[in-house]
Formats: C-alpha cells, structure tokens, sequence
C-alpha cells in the first residue's frame, strides 16, 4: 500500500514552542512511513520538514512561487508552482489528513478547504472557529504531537 | 475610473431570511454601480445576482466545474474554471473588497484567502475566528445590508 | 439561449495589419451578439475588444496578473488571476470555441489546450502543425475575419 | 545542490518503439542524478517513470484528477490537483528543463507554456512547428534518448 501523505499546516514564521512542536510532528510522521507535505517554505513548514529528514522521511513542499530554491532546506521534493496562495488548495489536494499547527490565515484557508471537500483536519493550538455563536467542531483536537501524529495516521487510513 | 468589484461569497444553499440579506445586497451594489462577483452557483449566490440583476447591476460567476449551464440564472458572465473549490481563490482575486453572508467552510476559506492577502471582508452573520481563546477582529461586522454595502463600498475605493 | 463565448487568442504585441483583423473580428463577433473572451492585455487582445465595444458587445479580459488595471482599456468585466501563464487554461475553458490571430507560443499553448479538450479552433495565420512531417488539420483555417467569425459561430452552436 | 529536475512530457498512450525509448530517456535522467517530473499518467508517462524506477530515481507525478491512485505505479511522489489539464502548467513550472517524446495536443501545451516562459524543451519525435511558411526552431531537437538526456541536462544547468 502507498504511504499516508499528510498535509502539515502553520505559518511562515514560528516562536521556538511552536517550531519545537512542529519539529516534533515532522518527526514523528517520517518515523511512521508517512509522506510530509507542506507548503515549503520557512516558519512551521521549515520545521516540520527538518524534524521529518531527521527520521529520514520523505518532505514534499508545494510553494507558492516560480522558483525552487524558495524552498527550506529539508524540502526532499520542490515543486514551484507560480500560483501564489491559490496553491493552498493543491498542499490540501496533495493529501490524505491535514494536521494544523497555530497559523495565519494562510493556514486557515487549508483547513476550510479541506473541510469543505471532508477532508480530516487534526488541529493543534490551532484556528478555533464558531457561527452565530454556536462553535464549531469539526476540526479533531489534538494536545500533544503524538496525539496529532496518531490520530491523523488513523483518519487517513479511514479515508483512503 | 472603473467600477468596484464586489465579491459576495455565502453558502450554495441558503435559508428564506438569508437569501432575502443576501438579495438585498446584491440590489443595493448594483444600484451604487459595482460589479457583483460571486461562485455563480444557488443558494446566497443566486440571491445576490437576482438582487442585482432587480437593479440592472452586472454580475459574475466564477464556477467550479467546466459546464457554463451549472451557473444560476442571473449571472450575466458565467467563467466555468474546472477547478473545483480552487477557484474560490479566483473568486477573491477578482474582487476588491468582500461580502460574507452566513456561509459554510466554501465561504471561510474565501474570507481566509482574502484576509491572508490584506484584502476586507466584510461580514454578516458570518463565522467568528478565534485563536487560543482571543477573538480575530479582522472581519468588518455588518447588522444589515445597507451597512455592508456601504462599508464594502468605502473600504474598496481606500484599497484602490 | 445565453449567447456565444468565443475566446480571441493572439500576441501581446500587433503589427497593423494584424490588429486591424483582430479588429474586425471583435466588431463582427459583438454584432453577432457573441461574449469576447481573451487574455485582458495588449496587442491581439487590445485590438479584439477594441473592435467589440465598437459594436456595443461584451468583452472579457481573464488577467495573468493580480492587478484589474492591467486589463487593456475596452474590457467591460476584468478578472485578475495572478495564475501568469496558468490562466490560458482559464481562457481556454471560459469560451464554447477559439479564434487564434496570428500568435506566439502563448496562443500556441491556447491553441493545444483548446484542442486536447476537443474545443474547437479557428485560426487566421496562426501556426501551422505537424508531426513526422505530417500535418495536423484540426485547426479550421479561415482566411478573413467574416470567415473566421462565421466558422467560429457555427462551430459553437453544435458543441452546445 | 540540488538536482536537475526534467519534466518528460509525452502522450497517455504509447507504442511500443515510443515507451521503449521513453523508458530509456527516463532510466538515463536517474543515473544521471536527475528527478523526473512528469503528468503521472500511463504511456509515456508510464514508461518513463518505469525506467526511472530501473535505475533507483526519483519520480513525481502531477496528476490531473483528486485520486493518488491514478497515479502509475512507478510514481515515487502522487501529487493530485485536481485541475485537469490545466495541470500542465505545473508539469511545466515544477521543471528546470523539458523533454517531449511524440505526444498529442496535452504535450504541444506543455511545449508552449515552457517555451513561452523561455524554459527549454528538448524534442525526440515531436511536433514540428511552423508560421506562415517559416519553421520556429525554438524545440532543440534530439535523435536518441542518450543525445535528449545529454542536451535536457546541460541545458539545465545553464538555466540554473
């Protein structure tokens, strides 16, 4: 069977807590066989993608420009797609789960596409999200990157 | 100089209340002389075209499949893109400024993408953002049609 | 029956006596109540509109950019996608049938796309196709603008 | 540094002589140390992918439909987009330089958008193009998969 590709999520720039989550996440995805996808540029994705090469996983960041050394050093695979933020789309198209960490609303525009087309979203410290005061909750919670990990892995396999 | 473009983005279904805010907006844009862009499908977006069409408005529909027919009955320019829930990026793109009425995840990922590029939204009764328990603000908050569009229509000519 | 899309696709740049036939097949297709769809820019796009809005039709500029002023002076709805050369796909699938004047490997881009999805292509000294020395004939050639205009009209009614 | 990345562009069905050298250019590409881009379809694609494969590269498919597995099997990286053949564009952006291989309309596409972004394309068997009488020369044409590697490569690092 092909890997889970997970889709993780976060802002351009990240405070050391949050890059040491991220970090965290990416390590754990690579050391359970899964494909990180990202959207491969600095902050969260930069962490994520060097935690996921430090358990030899495979890292794939779509970016939003056309040239491929926009990309963060653990990128594996770079693909420059000249779509700017409509390339969003395409890191959620890419794959199976999404895990969110913090964000902007770069990283809220993936959840809500995802979610848009049922795509499983695992959330941590992430976007929290209500309407006419009513919350909504269809974003899966996750407190500690293990549990994002675990819980991601086991939505995807759901899915595919 | 060239007239506003208005995006107004909501559900493809939309209750009998919601659609009434929803016509109401699109027949008071098309009175003021701005072009009404929107995904070109039912629900709020049919509401709108219908709204500004009753005022001889023009309106847009930026849709997601390949068929020109799967637009609603008033839009004027039907753009089939054939790129699903991607085209949501376009939909922004086109606009100047934003309207949010209700809507569902299609909607918060068109609010996110503009915010993300420092475009205004403008909402009515639309999703509330928050991050670890501290509400976003970035959504301009509108009681009625008439203060949408006249806060849409002010915030569009500071941006251009 | 909502009226005929018919995509014009040309260079950026035009001698004279190509902008003057681009002209006239923008005054022919809006007197025959056809939509004008091109690329929004200068030369072939500039002329087709100009030629259009002589007749009181409609023209659509479909924008490689994110700027609506980009758009050539006769385009009544401008849509900036900020996709660069990924928007062709967009023109491509905005119009029932295309008319190529002359052109570049932009147009040429036009022309395959079109033509891999079984649209068909109109062309006034546009390129001429071949593989293994035989040449490719599904581009129907037209040798003045009330031919071209004709064909185009005709080919559009029987793929809708 | 990083690797050449080559998109090999061909059609979704191939005799046998034109997998045959498909599957050569793609086992050269690898041995070389280059990563093949390429729609991740059959055909061509297959073949060159499988090839690829033969010599322990690394192989990334950008798929035009939302299902990974529509990917062939000798794919590394299935990046779904869901755009349809706009996807081309990305086929073309995500490369430093082109080979076409025979081909249909799909691949005349992806010649014209690369060319038009002055990105090189090396042919073996592929369209020949003319205006007006005058060929354009612009396709750097190739006898053999080794001569085709040879040129993709070294045309690559001068671009870089």
């Amino acid at each position: 069977m092909s890997p889970a590709y997970v889709a993780v999520v976060g802002a351009g720039a990240a405070d050391a807590r949050t890059a040491s989550v991220a970090e965290e996440v990416g390590r754990l995805l690579a050391s359970r066989g899964a494909v990180v996808v990202c959207g491969g540029l600095g902050g969260v994705m930069e962490a994520i993608c060097r935690g996921a090469k430090s358990a030899g996983g495979t890292t794939v960041g779509i970016l939003p420009g056309l040239a491929r050394d926009e990309a963060n050093a653990w990128v594996d695979v770079a693909i420059p797609t000249g779509l700017g933020e409509a390339r969003n789309a395409l890191v959620v198209r890419a794959a199976d789960v999404l895990i969110a960490i913090g964000g902007e609303y770069g990283t809220l525009s993936e959840i809500a596409l995802a979610l848009k087309t049922r795509k499983a979203v695992v959330g941590i410290e992430t976007w929290e999200l209500s309407r006419r005061g009513v919350p909504a909750t269809d974003i899966v919670r996750a407190a500690t990157p293990s549990e994002a990990v675990e819980l991601a892995l086991r939505l995807a396999s759901t899915r595919r």
